[in-house]
């Protein structure tokens, strides 16, 4: 959805700078001394500290655990996992969501990145597996992995977003959850594999065709229609996630990686690609993720993932700890490219300031927004807002309420109905620190 | 050790594309079309595929697994694990290594980083966990890891490396093992955490300290020396490796990080900081990590891990199948900054071809290359050889044995003696596409 006009971006630049409500500029820190000194002014974070000597903790005073072949992570940090939305293996969809609060930097661990199987993860043996490319092309080939190994390979930062993520922001009442399950069907990886374009130099496309459909070889044969144009620009045959193999839930051994594209494309499990001359109008295109519309019509072939963001520190949950200085920060991207700014608010969107990208910003993948706030014990409403290179603007909620209508049912948080939701995300903190999601 | 001259960047510079023995230019395949079909003419990778219909395997009739909390590798990737030189939590050091051959793209993931305890991983419960900074401070502060997580952050990706990797290579004779036993104590992650300036921005710091000794929580309190201008420049207190907190092998829940210095100086479990106006010449600092001269001196103080690069893709263990088109791929990396260029070799050195360098090229982190090679299946010799954007190039081994002298024992490679080796790797490959390590 399209929200950018001119009068838009005006307003907006006409804000920046402005930051009521505690916010600091994004370079505060950068000045160093005078300007963090002016921040922490009345308020303490770190405790004055005693003299040598230093007590020694228990753990100090033994010899530790062996290193095991493939590190685990600490004890105290086994509470952080995905949130399952079908734990007993159902026979339906399984959502497992990243815990995006709970995480910091600019990507998943592949132990938490977010996955959506509609019938579970297939145990695929690698050495068995095959990928076909076939349909209107000029020489048919199939593919094993050790074949592919041998192919000039690429690594890109990429997010993947499902098209339902977000989807309780179409609920008439804000839905009290954690920014885990309302945005936590998203998540960023380096991914490294070989270049579509450069199996299908090899292939030949006969100029027939106009789009490829992808199949995987989980148990429905989840497919989806992408046009050729696609697959020559920058899609991808994925074999590894994070620098190891990609993990059984992300499409063990191969998925397509379409940067950008809705979630469900990225086609996992990959078997075959057939070129054709028009889409295949599958099941998963015709029904599932198709957008319905208030006039009872539909979005379908809906790819791209629009410019998004939204705060996940502080975010319900993360209560606030007494008044003093914390950092914002929270999440960007957009399936049009690099993120070109984001905004936040402290005040529900009457001032804004600009937060600091850390660097660097990659095209179509998660960028880390930062800004330092003196938050001074008051009612506070935190807001972030992004836009990126093409110009794209992310809407408010209303506006994206009032092209694709609220939600008439109230399902649990994690099997809502909605596609595409990139408006803004809003937090209210009260007096006690405490955070809830909030419409504004 | 700094061997850059005009010289030699002049006759390396005549050298830039000549390739012989089948290495490609590293652009053919963004020509795609043309390009690949003459690297391709005469040998086929992947096999005409037959019409459908297709056949079905096993795993595709029957629905999968439950997606679980925390993801876990394919059952058949369990065997990419680090090599432990101490697997039995013997009183002395253990050694795991990063199994660089049999992973993909530009960092390490979290279970697969290398990490090196001289005894053990402690089990710190982090809400008992403190660093104190003190010494010569103006207000010496207690930091808890609530209060660290209100202050600004930053992310980098970052390549730690052990000042002993690769120390087989002062062996007389080449010892015949993977790239991971040789050197397997480098990996590189994504590190989020805070500056340490900003936490020295508000102890202050007397004008008279000029070093900072940080000491780790583990039983040896493992402490080195690090100059107070390091602190200042791109130190991080890091909290956060690849997304999650930090693995127990690298330091949970803090370690210190300083982009480009020797691993052992990044210390793990940070606990203190204390500013002093001269190195405190610890035990680790005297004794273990100095480098031995064959004049009887030795080399104190050397922080800095300079250029290098090897090739993963192929090597030891990696058999060529067959002549044809391969990926030759591997890592560069430099403390001094970015990567500048990689130089590829099939030919022993006798000619060269400039590598492709995987964007973004970021400063003291894993930069990978990759070239395009056609194998005729004859003996090849395979060489990298990297230079930094500060001008600084890659030594051969030759360059290096003649400053430091070859070891006179011969401990099992994981025991290898000797320091800060950055020479250039050498495979050789033979007619069977066996793939040795050898000196040339």
């Amino acid at each position: 959805m399209k929200t950018t006009s001119d009068r838009l971006k005006r307003d907006w630049k006409d804000l920046e700078g402005a930051a009521r409500n505690g916010l600091l500029d994004r370079r505060a820190f950068l000045r160093g001394g005078a300007a963090f000194a002016a921040a922490i002014t009345g308020y303490s974070l770190a405790k004055p500290a005693a003299a040598e000597p230093l007590a020694d903790d228990p753990w100090s005073q033994v010899p530790g655990a062996n290193s095991p072949p493939y590190e685990k992570r600490s004890r105290h940090e086994e509470k952080i996992l995905r949130t399952l939305s079908n734990p007993n293996g159902e026979p339906r969809t399984q959502h497992a969501r990243s815990p995006h609060h709970l995480l910091n930097g600019t990507f998943t661990p592949n132990g938490l990145h977010f996955t959506i199987n509609h019938a579970g993860t297939p145990d695929i043996d690698p050495a068995k597996h095959h990928l076909v490319i076939h349909g209107l092309v000029k020489q048919p080939l199939v593919f094993t992995l050790d074949t592919l190994a041998r192919y000039p390979m690429v690594s890109r930062m990429a997010f993947v977003e499902c098209g339902g993520n977000s989807a309780p922001f179409f609920s008439k009442e804000p839905i009290q959850a954690s920014v885990q399950a309302l945005h936590g069907l998203v998540s960023c990886a380096e991914w490294t594999g070989v270049r579509l374009s450069t199996l299908l130099d090899e292939t030949g496309v006969d100029p027939k065709a106009k789009w490829f459909i992808a199949e995987g070889a989980d148990a429905p044969a989840l497919s989806r229609s992408v046009p050729v144009k696609k697959a020559l620009d920058d899609s991808m045959i994925a074999l590894y996630q994070n620098g190891e193999r990609i993990m059984p839930g992300n499409g063990y051994p191969m998925r397509l990686l379409l940067p950008g594209y809705e979630g469900n494309m990225n086609v996992k499990f990959l078997r075959r690609i057939k070129l054709v001359d028009q889409p295949g109008m599958s099941y998963y295109e015709t029904r599932t993720y198709t957008q319905l519309l208030p006039d009872g019509k539909s979005l379908q072939f809906n790819f791209l993932q629009e410019v998004k963001s939204f705060i996940t520190h502080p975010s319900p949950g993360l209560a606030l700890k007494g008044p003093g200085l914390y950092e914002i920060s929270g999440i960007a991207y957009s399936g049009n490219g690099r993120i070109a700014k984001v905004m936040v608010s402290a005040d529900g969107g009457q001032s804004w300031a600009q937060a600091a990208l850390q660097e660097p910003v990659l095209s179509k993948a998660f960028t880390r927004f930062r800004l330092p706030w003196k938050w001074n014990g008051g009612p506070a409403v935190l807001q972030s807002r992004a836009w990126d290179e093409s110009g794209d603007v992310q809407p408010t909620r209303a506006q994206i309420i009032a092209v694709r209508g609220e939600s008439k049912r109230v399902p649990p948080v994690t099997a809502f109905p909605g596609q595409h939701y990139n408006g803004i995300t809003t937090w209210a903190v009260d007096e006690n620190g405490e955070v809830k999601h909030v419409y504004a």
